[in-house]
């Protein structure tokens, strides 16, 4: 048993900051009122304790107030994606099986049709039922379900609990410390495990979270600057942009700015060395949905011994390579530990998590002699692009609906700014323009997902198997 | 299943001193090492994975070596007290019947007969086995059991858990934060659970001990004046010590150091200014041996404005005040949380220590309007000696053995330099010499808990149903 994380923290610290957002603030003790209104009203609008329920909402005070009054309830929140297709989100909600999706009135146009939704300003403006707030959940409840795609394909949904939550937020603070002055910015998608784990820190840490609706440069170089944050979770173009603001003013991060928790994929070993000459601490670290957020974490101080590294497992943690006997040993990267999920939701419900309680991520890596991760090839030839994963195979999958396509085959290019982006390789069965492929693309796909250039080829490279060889693909076009 | 806290700590951060003692220092790697073997020597010496083990040492690197290589080897650690007598102790040893007692060689004196034991330099001596160190404890696997007394005046074995241990550490971490320059000095027993937990925080934090044999107020305010340590675990009488020579010397805490952890039993006021004026900041904390240490601690921004209070609860644990409806109603402080003991050993083996996981602490108190805890009267009439727990019921216990005592009843009198003091009155049955009395407790009793003074009376107070009423001891001498 833990205690319910909001009540508790307003509780302990109820006159400190807990969130500030476009020039408003809330106090811990508000965060709780408001919430736990909010559920009084969701209580009212017919969501029971304990139900499965959709949140669609941009990073925002509401977003949060509403997902809180969902823990208070606690709900099994599947935090949907707002950069997905409608017919992606569709997807989702049904396998879910959710019984409504909350949807923030900004968000209304994003919404799949025949969906049973409310409204944000309807339950705010909804008369509200007085309910029991338990104090104390179960570790093994569900408080997210976040959904990944993987080999097949097709999104599922991971469940995020309690344990797995609270465990990882520990495990970090043992890594990174503490003080009651840390406040962490937050730009990057609370539907992400990167930003909504800023959240779960927050209300166990009681320390203030900076919310932006949306990333801006210029803003969060000032606020790194005057040290009116201490911590941020960024991707690579993400830093990138920071960097550039802070070298063109030629100014550095306040000596109260503390780190940069650097996720979504190996940054530049350029961009690391720019950031040491502008004072920011940049700790890299790997993680998934499927394990809460971070699993390893390289400290600032090894960025340049250790460089290509995702650091060390944080404490709870275990990581083993896959039939690895010796240090340097390639294999698939397996995770242990309270911060692993226990499974899945919807169609891939009956499909273990865990074997003996390992997680097989499907990533090759490998351990070097002194333990530090190598993380060498992403699953399924992942494409991580500005921080969001594309998995090949749903690209392709949706490239071989379309009429004219025989065959497909997708992997990622780098780019500069993007770190990769998606392009596709094609076999027609009879003649389509590229502009129609792409636009069916647009249809189906989030555009961060949407191939930056389709390539019509004669055959895709296939082992002896006939299995598609994505790494091949590039060769094509040498 | 949580890691091997030792062998995940020396993989995390090999390099960074784990302890210090008398000048020399051991990094977390040597520590395991010297750990690792001394459970091989162990091993060799015929000590079982998981059996249970007695350890009486002083405050010493070599004690926490083989306390540690016991933590290795799974074994239940019963760790003994020295300042009792060989009487107290041959009754722990036998109520929790240890395979063997394991003794630093200056404590093989304080050892009872007829004991199974080895000491220190045995162990460091020994060939060893090459075992199995498991790098994965289960969180309700025992790590430690602790003599604490009750009402009955029978000393209790409580175990203390993985999960005991590791959820008050981390609760105490999200209390008063880290960082991983934190020195935490020991100066207080490593038998007693303030010790002992000082070396789990470490092991878990990653953080330095400087770890004193015996308390030594010059140098203890040395370290703080320098700024050598950040932290210090205290009982009162401590506290004043090192004020003293600070005021002597005109100086202050180093900005660098940043927190006094105050136990057993409350501060004078008067020490909590002069600690303020020092520039020491004190935390005071209300914890037993059933919690694994701290449940509720006063911050030090509220030690004025709350003066006689414990505070609030960490973040994991709960407190309730049985049958109170409203802020400041009297009663039973109950206690819940990961950090309760899950039971006892021995003779008292099937009483619960819980009800509905609620321990009942015996002890009298109330929260007021905002939720801080004052405790009002310690359980069973406890008196609070210098930090060391002394229950009335044990010391009548031993006066009634002597053959010219009739009655007895024992309470605590104020005391300047201890806080209080055990003060005995008896009814005789025949004539005996106070003097001889108490040589007789001398022989049964820790040095700490024989009467300072001996009253002899007529008739004792007792209520209807002829129950000492203890509190009602001190009106005899008016």
């Amino acid at each position: 048993m833990y205690p319910n994380w909001i009540l508790q923290r307003a509780y302990l610290t109820p006159n400190r900051v807990g969130l500030t957002f476009e020039g408003k603030q809330w106090t811990f003790e508000e965060i709780k009122e408001i919430s736990v209104q909010r559920a009084g009203q969701l209580a009212a609008l017919g969501i029971d304790r304990g139900s499965r329920v959709a949140i669609l909402g941009e990073n925002d005070a509401d977003t949060i107030f509403v997902m809180y009054a969902c823990m208070h309830l606690q709900c099994e929140m599947v935090i949907l994606n707002r950069k997905l297709t409608k017919s992606e989100l569709a997807y989702q909600i049904e396998d879910a099986q959710v019984t409504t999706v909350l949807v923030h009135d900004q968000d209304m146009p994003l919404l799949p049709e025949n969906v049973d939704f409310r409204l944000f300003s309807e339950i705010e403006n909804s008369d509200w039922h007085s309910i029991e707030i338990r104090k104390e959940w179960q570790a093994e409840q569900t408080i997210s379900i976040m959904y990944t795609s993987g080999t097949t394909g097709f999104p599922k949904g991971v469940r995020q609990t309690v344990e797995n939550h609270q465990s990882n937020a520990l495990s970090s603070v043992l890594n990174i410390g503490l003080s009651e002055k840390d406040v962490w910015l937050c730009a990057v998608p609370l539907f992400h495990i990167s930003g909504f784990s800023i959240l779960v820190r927050s209300l166990l840490y009681g320390n203030e979270v900076k919310l932006y609706r949306k990333f801006d440069s210029e803003l969060i170089a000032q606020d790194i600057i005057s040290g009116r944050v201490t911590h941020i979770s960024l991707v690579a173009v993400m830093l990138e942009r920071i960097l550039h603001v802070l070298e063109e003013r030629e100014a550095k991060a306040s000596p109260a700015f503390k780190l940069v928790l650097a996720g979504g994929g190996s940054f530049p070993i350029d961009y690391l060395k720019r950031a040491g000459e502008r004072g920011m601490k940049v700790l890299q670290t790997y993680g998934m949905t499927e394990t809460s957020s971070q699993t390893a974490t390289l400290p600032a101080e090894d960025a340049f011994r250790k460089i290509g590294s995702a650091g060390k497992p944080l404490f709870f943690n275990q990581i083993k390579i896959l039939g690895a006997k010796e240090p340097f040993e390639e294999g698939e990267i397996c995770i242990r530990g309270p911060h692993v999920t226990p499974g899945y939701i919807g169609r891939f419900e009956n499909n273990p998590s865990t074997e003996d309680g390992w997680l097989h991520t499907g990533d090759i890596g490998y351990l070097d002699d002194e333990g530090y991760l190598y993380v060498v090839d992403r699953r399924s030839d992942l494409i991580i692009s500005g921080g969001e994963n594309i998995y090949p195979a749903e690209v392709e999958n949706v490239l071989m609906g379309h009429p004219a396509i025989k065959e497909a085959g997708v992997c990622g290019m780098e780019d500069d700014t993007w770190g990769q982006v998606p392009v596709a390789f094609v076999v027609l069965k009879k003649d389509a323009a590229i502009e129609e492929i792409l636009e069916y693309c647009k249809g189906h796909l989030a555009k961060y997902k949407v191939p930056k250039n389709v390539y019509v080829v004669d055959a895709l490279p296939r082992n002896a198997s006939n299995k598609l060889m994505r790494r091949k693909l590039k060769e094509l076009l040498s």
